[in-house]
């Protein structure tokens, strides 16, 4: 790596050694989950689970090895401040943790919940009856925090080691005045949409678009954004995702809809996102404790600029819509003037995962407040119920139906992942202020877009973002890449931008 | 499990939680090469051999582990003769022998020249060039014999140790009486055959056969064989073959020709036969060293009689050709008459995997004399090309044009696996044993198959093969499902029926 700071002296090859079968281990159970999602046959899930166990448990015992503890401490010893050795450490001694500071049996305890916990909400999302999922999440809101204990150092709170889990470093008062600020703007930006005289019209993405051709045209953008398919494939599952072991094989999966060509295509567009990532992340650094992503919320940046920023810009749309139409020749009737203020929608709804890219950010804000509370102690589980109708009133001006239309929608309380929420929106907000430093570098990309040129755009983030891997945490990865700690004042700019250009409206 | 002899008391909890996991990290890289041959991204070699490897390494580390083999030795002390404990301690001393009485030196020679190996016959081949192979293989040969000393015992020869590892008991001895036996007599069905004034059309199969049609046609025959695809899948690859992970997770594979449909739907047969095995495998003993095969023979004895002795037949035709033309309604001049005698050729060809079932045999024979002779040391691996020609000429009565079609024509040797082609030809005699004894129990199976009923056959395999694991050697389980030792009295039968029913000729 000639990026970033001077190389020094590395991790000893025994450390390395031992790290890479830990990768190794890691990546072998994700082929494994990947498969589940995408090829097992219906009965496999029995055998399955006991090869997850077991690959877990060797993984497990090879973290917990006093070895490589004392190898990681030696490492330490040698480690200039700010050397990649340093950062190295610094990654190394945060999954340790983990695996060190947590009894196996609060571990186990975990596990067992979460199992339950998933088959509670399920049948309480089912029955919109959150009285079968109380218990479950009482029990996994208990352990979590009883996890925080275990985990906290240096002052932090609770909630501040949950979230650390999945965004490094973030802390709970950090987080909390962004998205205060963010909710804050943004409500007189939905507000102002509302009250606008203009509506997109909801057919403007309607037809009939066979499978095999949304698949083709979806790669092809895919691959025209950079995306490799020697290096990579493409599935269906019943939701999309992505998973990689290693930058060289990287794998997306999609799921479509075949009158409404958006789900289909703007899904593969944000898996690309989290693809490239992979694809980009430093080879050099491969099975060491840097070779991965920075962050959740650096993760999820990627694939919100691609879908987002430029899947969704009138400027793709002119490169694009020719490709579309050799793919659907019978869509006529979908044109930019039509579409693209669809894409753009602001209109408050109950369901996160359905939410337009105008409201989505409230319902993390929604989120988090809750789960703050939570573990602050303010919130009773018994009281999620009735704080989240509350709060969706207050914030989206929209009262849920049932439980299952409200505080059962999404599935990661049930996982025991409390703290991910919040990865999303920082997403957004990092998208936009990435966004915004590419174009100050690299001028007018909205020319090379409707060119189809997105080589330049890419390998500005390959430069800035995806060849440091988790050398710098997220704050720093994104003051180093864009100048200025993060804000929200990109992505407001953004939503800003959008609204004059498709609602007419100047907030 | 209520067959077999009285289940007893079983080995230990512990002994069990610790061979699963090492069944589990196995599956766990069986899965891994599936993968690999079906959908791995062209570039995800690299860090797949490292994933490989770690877990070849974990795997080896259980196996190696002193408390494995005591709690086996336990175990043993507890074991009497003919229990289904008994047999677990068999299976488990001979997977515990490989790994403990091979240095680790020599295992890692071993997978270094296999490397080696593979690279230097695939150069060799395209060459057709036996020069580029020799020092490799001279290589493979000295670490196998290498191997076949420390494994001895009981006054086993080199062969007989090389064997044992397909073909667990089988010594060369008793498989030279029977492969020379057969020889003799097949060599005149030969000759009678290329003598006969009748010949099979080459075009009896011939026709546009496009690429999901034959698909959906293999599918719904394998399916009406019993394979459930609820516990399975098939998937493209450049081989077909058949890995599983467990009972309910099944992985077919096959490749086709959209000019003769033979290729696509024998091969799934063939691979439906092997895939029925492992769905048949007793779950009682899943993740215990019984839950597996018997051998490679018995294995190869299921595939061959769904392909051969069922998918061939004239009664299967019977039910499967209206099927056939529904699936492919232009092909109308496929028809029994032409097809049948075409699906039993037998005329002499170079090539193993192209030769007819009537002179397979006579292939694998020629392999297994010049494998006992290299191990015997009668043969240096510098002669073994003249060999190859020699025996050519003289069991076939044809000579390679070149090394290519001659003596490097299988990967087989050049992966280090001596001992693997006589199990093709057991398999062959097994079927046709466990066929003819099927048919005394059984009855008219004729006019079963001939309404599309395999499940009579099916669940006879069940009972007498599949639902036994490798509770038996290879040789005890034929002689209990047919009440004899195997012999190739039904297999030459059998091809003797046929020589009479497709050329008019009586040998």
């Amino acid at each position: 790596m000639s990026a970033g700071p001077g190389a020094g002296a590395g991790p000893e090859p025994r450390f390395l050694a031992l790290w890479g079968e830990i990768e190794d281990l890691s990546d072998a159970s994700g082929l494994l989950a990947w498969d589940q999602e995408t090829h097992m046959p219906p009965h496999g899930h029995g055998a399955r689970g006991k090869i997850q166990a077991t690959l877990a448990g060797v993984r497990h015992a090879k973290l917990c090895a006093p070895e490589l503890s004392e190898l990681v401490e030696r490492c330490a010893e040698r480690a200039a401040p700010g050397s990649v050795l340093a950062a190295q450490v610094r990654e190394a001694r945060r999954v340790l943790r983990r695996v060190t500071r947590v009894p196996e049996r609060l571990a186990r305890e975990r596990a067992e919940a979460v199992t339950l916990g998933h088959a509670a909400w399920s049948a309480a999302r089912a029955r919109a009856d959150f009285a079968l999922f109380e218990p479950a999440l009482t029990r996994l809101v208990e352990l979590a925090r009883e996890q925080a204990r275990c985990l906290a150092e240096d002052g932090a709170s609770a909630y501040d080691v949950l979230l650390d889990e999945y965004e490094p470093g973030a802390r709970a008062s950090t987080v909390g005045l962004l998205l205060g600020e963010l909710e804050r703007a943004l409500t007189p930006l939905v507000a102002a949409a509302s009250e606008a005289s203009v509506a997109p019209a909801p057919d403007a993405a309607a037809g009939r678009f066979p499978v095999e051709r949304q698949l083709a045209f979806a790669r092809s953008v895919a691959e025209s954004f950079g995306f490799d398919f020697a290096r990579g494939r493409i599935d269906p599952a019943p939701h999309p995702f992505c998973s990689a072991f290693g930058p060289d094989d990287v794998r997306l999966t999609w799921r479509w809809d075949e009158s409404d060509f958006r789900p289909g295509l703007f899904g593969v567009l944000h898996e690309t996102g989290h693809g490239l990532y992979e694809q980009g992340l430093p080879a050099a650094w491969q099975r060491t404790p840097i070779g991965e992503a920075a962050s959740l919320g650096v993760h999820e940046s990627q694939s919100r600029l691609w879908e987002n920023l430029v899947g969704r810009s009138p400027a793709f749309w002119r490169w694009a819509l020719p490709l579309f139409q050799r793919h659907f020749p019978g869509a006529r009737e979908v044109n930019p003037e039509r579409l693209l203020p669809l894409l753009h929608s602001v209109r408050p709804s109950l369901i996160r995962v359905e939410a337009d890219q105008g409201t989505y950010d409230l319902h993390v804000c929604v989120r988090f407040r809750l789960e703050r509370a939570l573990f602050a102690g303010e919130l009773e589980v018994r009281d999620l119920p009735g704080a989240w109708d509350e709060a969706y009133r207050r914030t989206l001006g929209l009262t849920p139906r049932d439980a299952a239309q409200g505080v059962l929608q999404d599935i990661h309380w049930s996982m025991g992942a409390f703290g991910y929420f919040p990865t999303y929106t920082l997403g957004n907000l990092i998208a936009a202020q990435l966004f915004a430093a590419a174009r100050r570098d690299l001028g007018d990309l909205d020319a090379a877009f409707a060119l189809g040129e997105f080589r330049p755009l890419l390998e500005w983030l390959r430069t800035h973002v995806h060849a440091h891997g988790s050398l710098y945490t997220a704050d720093e990865l994104v003051r180093r890449a864009t100048g200025r700690v993060l804000t929200s004042d990109d992505y407001l700019a953004l939503r800003r931008a959008e609204l004059a250009e498709y609602y007419g409206v100047a907030v």
